[in-house]
């Protein structure tokens, strides 16, 4: 079994400059405490998060909704063509000892639920919604740290 | 192509009592107007509307999470054991032409979320979430017929 | 739970008219039984056996790959729309108590796989593979009439 | 788009030494090359598959067909849970550039019948079967060198 936490960030594929600024350092920190980055592979906050991570010297999954490997953004070590479309968020979610979700739209939504479901803890930034369950941050440094502890992951 | 509508109705697989009795009154509802039942074929609210369309006469598909059959409630006409666990909340919002929430947990939110981002129209009944582009009814029989207004029945 | 026997009958979305003849007696016999026909959806084999066992009265089910219910042949009653590509053949075999492989390419062949693989009885019609654990049949009625025996059903 | 190949090495859970063996140097030669090993995460085959890789210094990619990480074997990198069955077979068969097969039993099969269908080169080591379009190998060395030559990489 892998010793490696791994970190599900999760957001549309489009995303206003702020949000993509947030995204990259939440990436960045994924990778800078020792963590693989899982996330859906695509543009917007997955974009902006892998290359957040790979720019940190960190390790990058992206699970795709579909088939081919170049519908990836180019920060993705690890593509995992699911072929699957919105079924594949219920593998982001499964996939992630915890989960940053920022902002986001219904996608997302689709996987802070699927995640919580799945009793992995969710730290939300700027969301949108107000889930029971979620835990609010108000920066990236802060969203990282929480969702480091309640993974039982010791910095 | 099918000329029956398929009306997905998703809640939770425990429910109290009024609850209950919305969802056996949907089901019915479904059923009286000629349209198929969708639903997760579990206990609760699946069972509920599946219990209610059947005695109306009706047809009732359950999609299962696990491999099988026997998890199904007794009121399943068809059985799909997608042996998927949560990622067949995505199948069940494919295949609705609509549907109708009622009440639900965190697996009915993955639902409304993933129906609404394939477009299917979402009616809620006793939600406890306002989640943007839903339906608001307040009867089964508001519920049902908004439902199938706006997947262009004529009814 | 659902009394009805439901019977997966596969093959390649196109075929010589031979085998299409087949597939529609066979789609015609599983009717004729009182099983629901579980099928793919699509053309050729598929749209044969639907196309037999709605002619004949009865319940005809299609799991697509898609999204689209339009991909759906005419000849299917319930339609479900996974979004997932190959991986719909895994939830074919599993939704099927018995299956009848119709000829048949490589999709065909992965059902036949993981259907033995989920310990259900595969009857083989025209098959261009010898797969341990599959039985041979030599018409349309005796694949039927296997398909049923095997499935504990009491004709 | 990731540069990384990635190839998939598949077979049973359970297999004699001599198979073992073979799935070992596999995994080796395919991290030697600089490849990413792609395998379901499991025993046997895929064990023996990942701790070459692994020793080799490689990265090893487990798709698991669970929910729970503790049940990848102890070479894997990278966990994905997809809680999906064998369906999970479609998405090994996906992610891969090309497949090699060793052994096997069903669940390869599955693995090999879906990853023809979506034109991944598959190459054949001690395979049970003779399928169309597979390509046989006689060594760990043959099956890894006609496996990168046929997905385009350049040792």
């Amino acid at each position: 079994m892998s010793n490696r936490l791994q970190v599900g960030v999760i957001g549309s594929s489009s995303c206003e400059d702020d949000i993509t600024h947030i995204a990259e350092r939440v990436g960045s920190l994924v990778a800078a405490n020792g963590a693989i980055l899982i996330n859906g592979g695509r543009t917007g906050v997955m974009e902006a998060a892998s290359r957040g991570a790979k720019t940190a010297g960190g390790l990058v999954v992206g699970i795709l909704p579909g088939a081919s490997k170049s519908e990836s953004n180019p920060y993705v070590d690890v593509i995992i063509t699911t072929e699957m479309g919105h079924a594949r968020n219920a593998i982001i979610a499964s996939s992630s000892d915890c989960l940053i979700a920022i902002a986001g739209g219904l996608g997302t939504l689709s996987e802070v639920a699927l995640a919580l479901k799945m009793e992995r803890p969710v730290v939300t930034l700027a969301s949108p919604w107000k889930i029971a369950g979620t835990i609010e941050a108000y920066s990236a440094e802060e969203a990282v740290s929480i969702a480091l502890n309640l993974s039982g992951y010791d910095e």
